[in-house]
């Protein structure tokens, strides 16, 4: 077998079978494979597709390529969650704790971001004393004792993916449905858990930009969970605009925790529940969504979320009288208000552009290391379809530099486009695919 | 301007601005721009092709990355002549000496062979004493004297159209129109020519396997040409067994040598000479082809074609009585007879089969750089169409070594297909496209 031969064979269209996949990451992930070699066969993916035999193989290549989190000693149906990312996306802030609240357990891992925001992880170290560098042991004795932990990614997860992901980035092959898929879904599996709830966001603030797109990777993942014999759920849910109201790390906690009182904002509230009922349908703590949502209104309303969500901060050496005492987060020096220019209503708010605002204040990372400013970042007081009038209050800016201030106001001013006429909204949650 | 996005654009589809292209391969030669970049670029022109305008950019930026030969101290319109390569094409050692002893400058730049049998650059060595590895002087020198030289290519000529290819070698993307035709024609272009026929083979010894595809590359390279402001014409020969009877080094000489004598195959002569009247239309001493092929039948019958020939050899070193006396070429110790099997026509002769017999024999390279046996080669007795009795010989084998000629006595065996109906010939001159 060689490497030449497998991508003239991609090339032409051809399905590549299990052992070749199975040759070429791993002889990828032993360097015995070019990096020029691998690029072409990535492109040639790009255009050629993968079927989802070829998916699933190279899913699970990539899952051998490196170790896999034993969760044995957890008992009951583990699931995970995963999102393919967002504008104020702090879902899984609300959805783990409610769902371990409710007796799943939720044994996680999760990333840094790069680009806009910061990731999970960064967002819970906005948290005083929160460690995320657990060790698997105290991960483990985490979720035993009080059904959640959530740790920093290692790096021995998935090594192949995190090589090729690289090679992708610098090539221009990011954008192929079953890369994107076998990419997440390599690092699902290496995770350990029993069940995985997909929220795979679609608009001009998330990575799929069309519904169509957004439905195909879903299905594409979904599929793969079934041939990997993974129960896996996909959520397709809007992120045309920012998600709720607070964008910034120890913003999104805050929102978070008024959530988990049953406050936040609306928008949040629907996606984290409509998700958090989906890990219990797939935890076997629910049998249809309007049990789950039932269930997920009573854990809120009497507090047992809360609860869940303050211990789990306690046991990761976190500050738990942050959730009573919301001052004990990193808050910004200087607050500054953006006033409409005139009247109307919010006809779009440009979810990139809002990203980008949130980055430029320090927010999130232009590259990978890269310090975050935690206290950082924008809140929305008006969203789509709301009307505002000149001179009313559209958003803050929270920051901690004049410059990065300054640079912030231009970009999030042109994010808001005001109109004449109220637009609809459409609906947050576009489909559920099992 | 950075090579991801050009990379990107590609990917969509969209065309590369000269600008972008002259970045891109200057860049790249310059080591700024890595292999897996450059890899993922190729795979992806490969899918989204390239316009024309696009394609002589290319081109020009190819044979800018490196010197151009100059030509002007040689009078007249001199001109080039290429082929994409084929099993027995021994065309080039019969239509130059024809076209110079015309009043044509050859002035030609040639390779070394790769794949089946050598280039012409070693049928030339087959000759005892030539010398290919002259000077730009003496070169310029042979052609103001005699009308004709032939030289080893050098490697200043396009080095960025060298280390693409090497780079296309190996990541599968070899097969893309846009790169054959400005690899072929940045060559050229920079060996400082004033026309150009090209000779584009089709069919199963050939690059191109389809006259579709032969058309579109014969049409590819006459439109670069054209917006490069070099004359190129085109024809499209067909490929589909070997040409004429003698494949191999110093045998593919001795078919020479016999066509310009007024004798060998009808088939050499047939392509050689219509090659060569387009070098008279293109270097503008005949009007048409019917002028142009006359002038040939003369300067065939009076020896001038020949006499030229041998001038040529002995400029460059070479022992021009090989031309009256045959045997002093390189002669195989071994000669072995294939014999027909049983009565009937030769339906097809597999072309790549006996291409592959030669390079088994040791008349082509496996790797670059390797050493070639100038006397080995297969002798065709009977070819498509004709009528063969069981035990007739089909074909000679010339060989040196007993272990070789065992390996190529199968496969030879294998490479004739005799049928019981006679097969119809199609042209071998599938069009001209200037």
């Amino acid at each position: 077998m060689n490497m030449l031969d497998l991508i003239i064979k991609k090339k032409k269209g051809l399905s590549l079978s299990k052992e070749e996949i199975e040759y070429m990451i791993s002889s990828y992930t032993a360097g015995k494979i070019p990096d020029y070699q691998m690029s072409a066969m990535l492109m040639a993916i790009c255009f050629s597709g993968m079927d989802d035999r070829e998916t699933a193989d190279l899913t699970m290549a990539m899952t051998d390529s490196g170790d896999r989190l034993d969760l044995k000693r957890i008992d009951g149906i583990k699931v995970d969650k995963h999102s393919t990312g967002g504008v104020g996306d702090k879902v899984t802030l609300i959805a783990a704790p409610v769902a371990a609240s409710l007796g799943v357990p939720v044994a996680k891992m999760s990333g840094r971001g790069l680009g806009f925001t910061g990731g999970t992880i960064d967002k819970l170290e906005s948290i005083p004393g929160f460690r995320t560098g657990i060790s698997e042991e105290e991960f483990i004795r985490n979720v035993n004792t009080d059904g959640i932990s959530i740790m920093a990614q290692t790096a021995e997860l998935a090594p192949a993916d995190k090589a090729l992901y690289a090679l992708r980035d610098v090539t221009g092959t990011v954008d192929s449905i079953p890369l994107i898929a076998s990419s997440i879904m390599s690092k699902k599996i290496a995770s350990g858990s029993d069940a995985i709830v997909l929220d795979v966001t679609v608009g001009s603030g998330a990575f799929m930009k069309t519904e169509e797109e957004a439905r195909k990777l879903a299905s594409c993942m979904v599929r793969i969970g079934k041939l990997a014999d993974l129960p896996t759920r996909a959520l397709i849910t809007d992120m045309d605009e920012p998600l709720g109201s607070l964008i910034g790390n120890s913003l999104e906690v805050i929102e978070a925790i008024e959530v988990l009182k049953g406050q936040g904002h609306e928008d949040t509230r629907e996606v984290s529940f409509e998700i958090a009922s989906q890990m219990l349908i797939a935890g076997g703590k629910a049998s249809d969504r309007e049990e789950a949502l039932r269930m997920i209104g009573d854990c809120i309303s009497d507090g047992r979320a809360l609860k869940t969500f303050r211990q789990f901060i306690a046991d990761q050496g976190g500050d738990p009288h942050v959730t009573e005492d919301l001052s004990l987060l990193p808050k910004a020096r200087i607050e500054e208000k953006i006033n409409s220019e005139k009247d109307g209503y919010v006809e779009k708010i440009h979810c990139d552009m809002v990203g980008n605002t949130v980055k430029i204040l320090g927010g999130g990372r232009q590259v990978k290391g890269e310090e975050i400013d935690p206290a950082v970042g924008v809140k929305l007081l008006k969203k789509k379809g709301e009307q505002v009038r000149k001179g009313e209050v559209l958003a803050y800016l929270y920051a901690n530099d004049e410059n990065k201030l300054k640079e912030a106001q231009k970009l999030i001013a042109g994010a808001f486009v005001i109109g004449e006429e109220q637009p609809e909204r459409g609906p947050l949650i576009l489909d559920i695919i099992d």
